[in-house]
């Protein structure tokens, strides 16, 4: 079943998950200043692609010490969907960005900011959640920011719908299909969060 | 490996994911009614979303059960997959019928109706297979539902392929888009009921 | 945990696995021919359906076989996974195949032939790296083919951002929905490619 033991090589596990979270974090924040301020987007852009790569290495150290150790302080199957999660929520927010420059988009709208700024709060709850699955004690705190992270996750659907109807009505067929493919992956980084606090969930459920 | 007990427990497992099929029937029943009689649809619309709750809060109470049981009917993971197709299914109907009133559609044709009966019949399949899960007895009888879903689903498949066909050809690009993301959400209803049937399929062969 | 033993009933997953992977080398040969020759279309896509019907028998030979297997050469959820992603391999090459009967489209341009290639590439990795599985000598050497697979798939991900790209700038709306579809299913063609490798390259670490 489920341990919780302090050994050196299983704390590393916690310590990769939470520099997983917060180079999320990292991302999503460099998503925010792109979209708010609509200046020098190349430069921005390919400062997103660099913490998408240091996400995937993140991931990657993961899923190999994972392959490599018998002992793990939760479920296998948690932790290599753990690290697939986070990279995940980075990599939509990567192509989110990677999209607006592809496409030549114009000044993102409000949508597209209220967007930025649920998935920078999503990612936060996470990077919060994240040392709290440490100890026994503080493991059942965990489901708060669980909460969080499905409410969030709900409005930026609800956003995501009310922007493509926007599209619809306000835009030429060229945009609808341009900026639909962003706000896809922007609301999926959000599902990816979602992900991620899902098995933070189950942790706390089967251990606390 | 697996073993299948009657422990009051793992009965509820059973009656849990019978009361999801059952919920995901009715679901697509009132699609069916929303597409077959084209009226108050902001209404039926409304019915689909308190369906589509409905649904989810059988999910999380079988991911819940799922984390507190050390014992189960079947594999953990077999049951959590199963807990978040029937999720799906409902998802995909309930966004269906969101779009329709999002996008503000007119008169679904043909197709659509087509559709919604292939979802209806898919998923009253599922509601048939489940209960034969309880009993090895019954069990092997599960795998007819499951090459019916299998039918089923390639069925809509063909349906959707034809209808995005149809749509290049007689309709303008901002209905093409807006019906291709409508008949995508109903194909999708039926592929999660496929992933319903596979793991029927692979519980009954397993026990069988 | 993972053995390696060679009763003649592991050897036979190895033996699905490499017909499987085979299979999804002349599919995607198949799909180049389509794209490099552009004649006798139906005809070629009809033999890409019947390849991908194949593959799908491989799969469900492996799931039955896992399903009866209580002794298994590797993990039972490295195996399942290893089955759906061979599948998903030629499923999105026919769907791509598929598109392009359907929407009537033209001569491929110089991008899609680009795509295929890469697919073929990819897909004869995947054959060059499961037989090595079959020893623990050879086992680490896949971690080459692994690499190569990330590579390449990689590669078509920014072909198919730089197609996207193109497509918006050279083609009238109808074009730009129907390529993309075409070109979406290409580069799924390749992630699952990366799926299977990230299996792979699981077991090597693992066992090697």
């Amino acid at each position: 079943m489920v341990k919780l033991s302090f050994m050196p090589r299983e704390e590393k596990f916690f310590d990769l998950i939470e520099a997983g979270a917060a180079n999320a974090v990292r991302t999503a924040e460099a998503l925010k200043d792109l979209v708010d301020d609509w200046r020098d987007v190349p430069e921005k852009v390919m400062k997103i692609a660099d913490l998408e790569h240091a996400g995937d290495s993140v991931t990657h150290q993961i899923i190999a010490m994972l392959h490599r150790s018998f002992v793990t302080p939760f479920d296998r199957e948690d932790i290599a969907l753990l690290a697939h999660s986070l990279d995940d929520v980075t990599d939509f927010i990567h192509s989110a960005a990677d999209y607006m420059v592809l496409y030549k988009v114009g000044l993102p709208g409000p949508r597209v900011r209220v967007l930025a700024d649920i998935i920078v709060a999503a990612t936060k709850e996470m990077a919060i959640a994240a040392p709290k699955l440490r100890k026994t004690a503080t493991m059942k705190k965990v489901l708060e920011n669980c909460i969080e992270i499905n409410r969030l996750e709900n409005l930026a659907d609800q956003e995501y719908r009310a922007a493509l109807v926007e599209l619809f009505e306000e835009h030429e067929m060229a945009d609808v299909i341009k900026w639909r493919e962003i706000y896809e992956a922007m609301e999926s980084a959000t599902d990816r969060c979602e992900d991620v606090a899902n098995v933070f969930e189950g942790v706390a459920l089967k251990n606390a």
